[in-house]
This record gives structure tokens, C-alpha cells and sequence, in this order.
């Protein structure tokens, strides 16, 4: 069984990797079992589809990425702290990928929402559930905001939909000019929708 | 030289359709010529390859939108009217869209950044000229507004990439969610982005 789940793992990383750089079309199951260096029959044990990999892909991402915005969101710090602390976080990931593949890889959910939404239901469904489930985590920042007085919106669960959107806009920029520098701007922007401009800027930290 | 240049524009409409339904990697060459009812030695007599026609789709798509953002941001309106004018043909187009081939298409330029701009180095190129070029067209209207103090901004370029970042966010989950209600949220996170809130929130036209 050691043997078994490592082919596995080394399938999702591979392809991991290779939807990042090319996205998902153009992956083909051979390349992905060349890239995991294991044989093309250990695939179709795993997988039934191109499809079901992907969604297994995402899974494992998001999962991973999940536990960081939980580990940032849910601290101590002030509300809005917290999420200039995810947008920092966001900054230096975008950073390290760059360093280590050369290209800015950008959000593999963002990616794949533009590249499969209108290709797979199920791959759609699943990249729903992700954004919905990044905006509520960040409804309930702004809630939090809110109720201390940081923060004027008039519906926290749209602001927390813009901001979610100037993020992945503003991490479409930073693969499009494989440049991360932008994505500083993200506090400011976040202050600016969240109308924290007269409490929180120049906040100086 | 009436038929071949037909049979141009027929290749180049059949990979827009195409291209905004499934993306570029999915895309064949037998597939675009078939959907363009063309022999598919004409595509080889029009573009050396399909990284050609990709350009010459980005191209086409981009002059006939710019000639609407022009339209639209040149206007006699006053400078956050234009704006507000610029969101509402943004969300009437993606709903036009649509209603005609049943899903949201959403930003062929941000679809294909994301699909793309670590492939080919000539479509990276040509899509950041494009969204330079819509930077500086909200650009020009925000410094406009800044000279009549309608808007507070420190930057007038970092806000103006601001808000095009917002607008493709918010048509990636409008394509995302096959939804485009959400894009009514584009102006109250524009006056939020400009600082305009006082001034022109709310505006009740």
C-alpha cells in the first residue's frame, strides 16, 4: 500500500505542477504520468478521469491553502490586521513561486475558473464552493470589523465578494506581467472598499 | 478576393465563438475550420500558426471593445458618470452574451491571461498592452474627476489599475457562477476604490 498511495501522490503533485505552468487543457495523461515517473496504467487505478484528477487537484490545494487562511484569519490580531496579513501572505507565495518555476503562477482557482467554468459542471461546482467558502471567511472578518467600528459597508457579504475580487483581479495582473509588485497595493484597496480609509490609513506598520 | 477574405473572417469568427467557450489549448485547427465551414488548407493560407490567430482574435475583439470604451469614457457625461456607463455596458454585454450561447463568457482577456500568458510570450505581450491601454483610458477619467474633486486618490494609475482589477474579479465570478448579477456591485466598489463616496454615494440615477 506505501508503494500504491506514493504513485498517487506523485500523480497529484505532478500534475499539480503542470496545471500551474499550462493550465488544464492542454494536459495530457501521458505527460502527467511522465512528469510522476510512474506508468500510464497507475493512472486509470486512481482516476477515472482527467476530470476527477482535477477536482483531486483542487482538493489538495485548497485544503492546504484553507489551513493558511484559517491560521491568519482566525488569530489574534485586529480584524483588519488580519487580512492585511493575508494579502501579505498571498504576496510572499505568488513571491516563492516565481523564484522557484520563473512565472508567477497566480490562483490555481482563479486559473481554472476562467480556463474549465464553462467546460465541467462538477469542476465548476467545486470552484464555487471554494470562493464562497474564502468570501465567508472573509464576511466574517469584516463582520467582526464592523461591530468594533473599523470598518463602514453597507453589506458585508458584498464587500467581501469585492474584496475577493480585487484579489484574484490584482493576482491576474501579477501572472499576466509575472510581476508580484502589484499586489502590494491590496491593503490599500482592501481600506479603500471596506471604507476603513479615516481609521486604519496611515496605519504605519 | 471577395471569397478568400471570407473565408478570413469566417476562420477568425468560428475561434472567437470557440475560444470563449472553451479556451485556447482546447482548441484544434480541424475543429476551427470545420466550424467555420472552411477547408482546412485556408487556415494555413491565413495564419502561419494558431498562435497567429490567437493574436489576430485578441486583436479584432480588442478594437471592437476599445471603440465602446471610447465611446463610453469620451463622453460628455461627467468623468464618474462615464464610469458608472463603462460597468453597466459591461454587464449588459456579458448578459447579451449569455442569453445568446447560454453561459457568461466573461473577459476574453483575462480568460486568456490566465489561460495563457505562461505559454507564449507574444500573447502575454499583446494582453498587457491591451490592459495598459484600459489602465490609462480609466486612468485619463479619474485624474479628470481628481482636477473637479470628485475623487480622492493618491495614485491616480495604481487606482485606476484598481479598478480594472475589480471589474475582471467581478466578471471571472460572473462567469464562475453563470451569474451576472453581481456586476451591479461594480460601481459601489468604484466609488469605494475613488474615495467618491461622499460626494457621489448616493448618486439615485
Amino acid at each position: 500500500m506505501g508503494r500504491t498511495s506514493d504513485a498517487k501522490k506523485k500523480i497529484l503533485h505532478a500534475a499539480q505542477s503542470l496545471i500551474e505552468l499550462q493550465g488544464y487543457s492542454a494536459l495530457g495523461v501521458a505527460e502527467i504520468c511522465k512528469t510522476a515517473g510512474v506508468p500510464k496504467g497507475s493512472f486509470y487505478y486512481f482516476f477515472e478521469s482527467k476530470e476527477a484528477l482535477a477536482l483531486a487537484v483542487i482538493d489538495e490545494h485548497w485544503t492546504a491553502e484553507r489551513c493558511d487562511w484559517i491560521r491568519i484569519l482566525a488569530s489574534d490580531a485586529e480584524p483588519l490586521q488580519r487580512l492585511r496579513q493575508l494579502f501579505e501572505a498571498t504576496e510572499a507565495r505568488q513571491q516563492a513561486g516565481q523564484e522557484s518555476c520563473g512565472a508567477v503562477s497566480g490562483c490555481m482557482f482563479g486559473n481554472l475558473s476562467l480556463e474549465m467554468s464553462n467546460q465541467t459542471e462538477a469542476v465548476r461546482k467545486r470552484l464555487q464552493d471554494i470562493f464562497d467558502a474564502q468570501v465567508e471567511m472573509i464576511d466574517a472578518v469584516i463582520t467582526e470589523a464592523l461591530g468594533r467600528g473599523d470598518v463602514v459597508v453597507a453589506d458585508t457579504r458584498e464587500a467581501a465578494r469585492s474584496v475577493v475580487a480585487q484579489l484574484e483581479g490584482q493576482v491576474l495582473f501579477a501572472k499576466l506581467y509575472n510581476n508580484t509588485s502589484q499586489l502590494s497595493t491590496l491593503w490599500a484597496s482592501c481600506v479603500a472598499l471596506l471604507g476603513a480609509r479615516e481609521t486604519q490609513a496611515p496605519v504605519g506598520i
